[in-house]
């Protein structure tokens, strides 16, 4: 971020967008033209993805299984969309049967859109049938991959995915700032042949291209130089390590967590068989005041630990071990951390018994 | 921007917060509570000040003397305002007359919006006529300041602006990256008495507000603390310079590049007496090749001046003296450039005219 300021459309830096769109690419699993950084954080790329597609009128479908399932459900609704929820309880996946259902009652949906992985609770969704499931009904399929990307397979090419979007400071492990977004063929198409305008012009996604990816690349407005030359940088990290070590790394160091965490009695509170390894969720034991724990967290061993969203709040911890983050010294300092003051609030736990567990599964 | 990352709701990072945000008061001139800066580049603020306070079916009067007005004009319309124009030439400011003229054919206009310094055409739009006439109408007077803002007094409170938007990378020197805005409680009102939802969720002032500003601060998105540090740096060197020595510098410097680049046969393109200080327009001479002279200026000397927007496209060059670049060595660098280039493409002057004019300013 200290490297000297470019021009906006200075050739040297135009090389520098180029570069960063071919390594988004690789990281999102696409070929897809219209890959670019949206200038704002994750929740702009999310409005992005919807502004762009959805007309007034628009039937879209939206699975809600916590906190930025509601947010999509949300922002599609301001963009004028007729929204058709699936719910499911939080720290539970969204079953395919609930969203074949509810597709199947909406009248040409344009939209079907879910978080890959939930950061309010820690699931990972399938997506695979919801990507089938929208498609026999000639609708996009949309993934939230703020959580996911870098840390779990996008792979939107092989998969089908019309529009992802993610975000730079979590699996990415860049500063915040940017959102990076990437459009199918058949999502460009529908954009295209849209009959009413885009109500944003930042985001406007047939603007943002011609920038972009244009032959004539056309100022649109002035892009944060120092954020794009910290994603190129991210980015190139992430590749460095390789997408595949980089996801076994992730899920290694989650199992580890986990296995030490239910040793010393802190339960899961993401459904088994679909937790996201970049973020897990641990219900707080009866007895055990939320607040304090975590205030000590930062205090006594400088560790933030996020507090529980929604239904989760005082309920759950959130323990992200995101790109960098996601190290065995990570993994070990929290659960010593908590397991001491575990102790200390009364849990009948002998010493080093989480440490010992976790340094099993490595 | 190397500062290390701070949670989004760390209380330290809330002290940055609030820092950069009293700051930024001192700087528009303003008491004004909802002032903050918004995630995105200029343009998103012009898009949140627009879209935070018109409804569908709103009247809108925008002055349009350049690009900017253009796209307020363009925005205003995406947000469903219907928008009554009032333009004059690129080059010259609009006149009181013709804004009242406008404003007086819309019945209940909502907002009457302005251009402060229009950074394609260097006019520097007069205020004070066009405020009065807005409130007179009952109407909210915004001001685009993205290029005037630390380059010449803004002063909302003092002059009655509802709401400003600027950009952090021209004279407030930082880098690009975030758009400091600022509403009224007049604007405040408006925006809380809306009968339809704000458009943009990510724009959202009644929710960027309980993140700002609430008591609890609430989650609204993850905001890019490099970017907030930064700001909060150029703002502090902007008061240690002080706001009256900081226009008086930005006037002084425009002064001698206009004296170095007329006595070498340079006309400024902006109508006098309604000059902005921070950017210059000079007409390019009849016989020389725009795109010629300004690669020239960048491989022989490092310098990057502006191409022309619009109808100033290979007719004008725009030179920006913005924030710290404000400066007489930079004066000196460009008119000494100017010049050579000039005498090599057949220009009849004697070398070092332009330089010797200028150095009498100063």
């Amino acid at each position: 971020m200290t490297t000297p300021m470019l021009g906006y459309l200075d050739t040297k830096f135009v090389e520098v967008m180029d570069d960063t769109v071919a390594l988004l690419r690789q990281v999102f699993g696409t070929k897809n033209r219209l890959t670019l950084p949206v200038s704002g954080t994750g929740t702009a790329g999310m409005e992005a993805a919807l502004t762009n597609v959805i007309e007034p009128g628009d039937g879209v479908v939206v699975g809600i299984n916590g906190y930025f399932g509601e947010r999509i459900a949300n922002i599609a609704t301001r963009c004028g969309g007729v929204v058709t929820t699936v719910e499911a309880e939080w720290g539970t996946h969204i079953r395919a049967e609930k969203i074949a259902e509810a597709v199947a009652k909406v009248s040409a949906p344009k939209l079907v859109a879910l978080v890959h992985a939930e950061t309010s609770t820690g699931i990972l969704q399938p997506l695979a049938d919801a990507i089938e499931i929208a498609h026999s009904s000639n609708a996009l399929f949309l993934a939230d991959c703020v959580t996911s990307l870098g840390g779990q397979p996008v792979d939107m090419d092989a998969r089908g995915i019309d529009i992802a979007y993610s975000c730079t400071q979590k699996c990415l492990a860049g500063p915040p700032g940017l959102s990076p977004i990437s459009f199918s063929e058949r999502a460009v198409d529908v954009i295209r042949n849209r009959k009413t305008p885009i109500q944003s012009f930042y985001l406007d996604m047939t603007l943002l291209e011609n920038y972009w990816h244009g032959e004539k690349r056309s100022y649109h407005h002035t892009v944060s130089m120092s954020m794009i030359y910290a994603l190129r940088e991210a980015l190139r990290v992430v590749l460095e390590e390789g997408l595949a070590a980089r996801y076994e790394r992730h899920e290694l160091n989650a199992r580890a967590l986990l296995a030490g965490a239910k040793a010393i009695g802190l339960q899961p509170a993401a459904e088994d068989g679909y937790r996201a390894p970049m973020l897990t969720t641990l219900r707080i034991p009866e007895g055990i005041d939320d607040t304090t724990i975590r205030k000590r967290l930062i205090t006594d061993y400088g560790i933030e630990i996020g507090a529980g969203f929604g239904i989760f709040a005082e309920k759950a911890w959130r323990i992200g071990l995101m790109g960098e983050s996601a190290n065995e010294r990570n993994v070990m300092l929290v659960l010593n951390a908590l397991e001491k003051l575990l102790i200390e609030f009364g849990h009948n736990v002998e010493t080093g018994t989480a440490v010992h567990a976790a340094s099993q599964v490595y």
